[in-house]
């Protein structure tokens, strides 16, 4: 056993040549808990392959699909940058190297966690590389360190629901506080990204700094309900509760065609509808695999007759979170 | 089968002679679920005594342990008003009569629900008395009617948990949608008034209009995590949700030694302490009917110490809600 700060065992015996790690998008919010709440998706997600090197250090070897976007500088790049640090908090740095290619497989900038999925697939690849030295909640001050790295504040509504799957509570983020929901067995989203650029920092920008008591009001039993429906698959429950009065109105704005993309998902049975994360992509809520395809489907065609191009995407809320695939 | 405004049945076979009906006094907000949240006691609460009789209409008979506050006339006080209205949607008035006798046997003006547990008292007990016509949920707009009369507003907060018994949460009041929480085994709950004069109007008033979109953030995940804690019976994150960082700092200072009872509570082993409704009656919950009754004690002892008069309960949270006594 080393010393290290994390004082974990690394039982070299336990390594792996090469991990393949898919780490999924995620909503946050899910339109009544702003900053609180998040789950994760099936699809679209990130793809993370990490293989064991001879040289010490942390090689971030390639990165495809992100358009040039991301930094190729192992210390900004949130996936090597995160690495690194676990590296560190195991002793292991100048000893263990290791080769990252990132494949990103869905869009930046877009409500769906994409620093997010990518610093977890990173974290968790590593992780299982090293034989599993840490837990899953050991984990997550690494992937909140890529958050940090990303958006300039270590948000933790997009990390959690991704490295821990499933729909999760940041009850309190300092001290932080996760507290996992229950997944109901017919739980779809269908979320639809509109091709227009809202960054993170601006839509947050938006907000004001104080609502009125009234609204928040609302709000806390919006947030009340959903987690009652949660806990007994109150689907009617789960869908009048996810209603947002209080961010919705004011970035909606920035998302075009949002009433009629409402309106349109409302009619075809979605439970719910609202923006995901900073937007733009917006969710609909479903109970089933079907109305999720339909209305994702209805909403990217509602786009295009607007010229307006999208990516869009439907799923089963992910109860699982990161996986490895078959190597 | 009458005609009238509820197309209820009403079967006078089922009618009774008399009904000795209890109604608990309830905690609302439930410290960190402000005007969404409510539990009901086991004690205090108060008595109401009904018995038909042959001049129709509704003759409030006598008021005792109410130190003359409360009005006797019968359109102005909530049990004989809300009863007057029941009466009415029937198609009842001028055909039925009965005597109400109403024992207070709780502090008015407290912060413990007083008026909504007289006015729940009134109409469960007229409907025992006309044979149970109208289900549970079915009397609670004529309960909020009463609180309508009480305080100028018909808050559901206290008279919904008295009538549904238990935990209950307003997800929303308009349109008005209630759901029934879960009430884990061992929650106790030690209330305390201190007599100093805190109406609720008043208390109402000190609130201000606007607040910190983080503190409304760090509210809303702790009403969040209070009700997942009440799912999974998860004593010790009640005890951490229980929090309010909005009201509570506002309406303590109306609360004699607020920050020392707090102290007191806690270093007894209460899961958290905050302000019952709009005070001056304050809460701890507790998770065994030891602490709670240790608590109380130790609290009515400190106020004493300060020269303070108080009245002090200790009780389970009452699943129940109103019940007839034997007869």
């Amino acid at each position: 056993m080393e010393s290290n700060k994390l004082n974990k065992e690394v039982n070299r015996n336990l390594f792996k040549k090469e991990v393949k790690v898919f780490a999924p998008a995620t909503v946050a919010n899910m339109v009544c808990g702003y900053d609180v709440l998040g789950f994760a998706l099936e699809e679209p997600g990130d793809l993370v392959i990490m293989k064991s090197s001879d040289t010490p250090g942390v090689l971030l070897k390639s990165i495809t699909g992100d358009d040039g976007k991301l930094p190729m500088d192992p210390t900004q790049n949130t996936v090597s940058a995160c690495c690194m640090m676990l590296l560190e908090d195991l002793g292991l740095t100048g000893e263990i190297g290791v080769e990252i290619e990132l494949h990103k497989q869905m869009p930046i900038g877009s409500g769906l966690g994409s620093s997010a999925a990518s610093t977890v697939g990173g974290v968790f690849a590593l992780n299982e590389l090293l034989g599993r030295p840490l837990s899953r909640e050991e984990l997550l001050p690494y992937c909140l360190h890529g958050e940090e790295i990303a958006c300039g504040h270590p948000h933790p509504d997009n990390v959690t629901p991704a490295l821990m799957g499933g729909i999760t509570l940041i009850r309190s983020d300092d001290p932080l506080d996760v507290v996992n929901l229950p997944v109901p067995d017919k739980l779809f989203a269908a979320v639809v990204f509109p091709k227009v650029d809202v960054p993170t920092r601006d839509a947050r920008e938006m907000i004001k700094s104080r609502v009125l008591l009234k609204d928040a009001v609302k709000q806390w039993g919006n947030i009340a309900g959903l987690v009652a429906g949660l806990f007994r698959s109150d689907y009617e429950l789960i869908g009048r509760s996810m209603e947002d009065v209080l961010i919705e109105p004011v970035r909606s704005i920035l998302i075009p065609d949002f009433a009629q993309m409402k309106e349109i998902a409302l009619s075809l049975g979605a439970l719910s509808f609202g923006i995901s994360g900073s937007g733009p992509t917006v969710l609909a809520m479903c109970k089933s695999a079907e109305d999720a395809t339909a209305i994702k489907d209805a909403l990217s065609a509602h786009l295009e007759s607007v010229m307006v191009e999208s990516y869009a995407y439907s799923s089963k809320v992910n109860a699982e979170g990161p996986k490895c695939l078959s190597n």
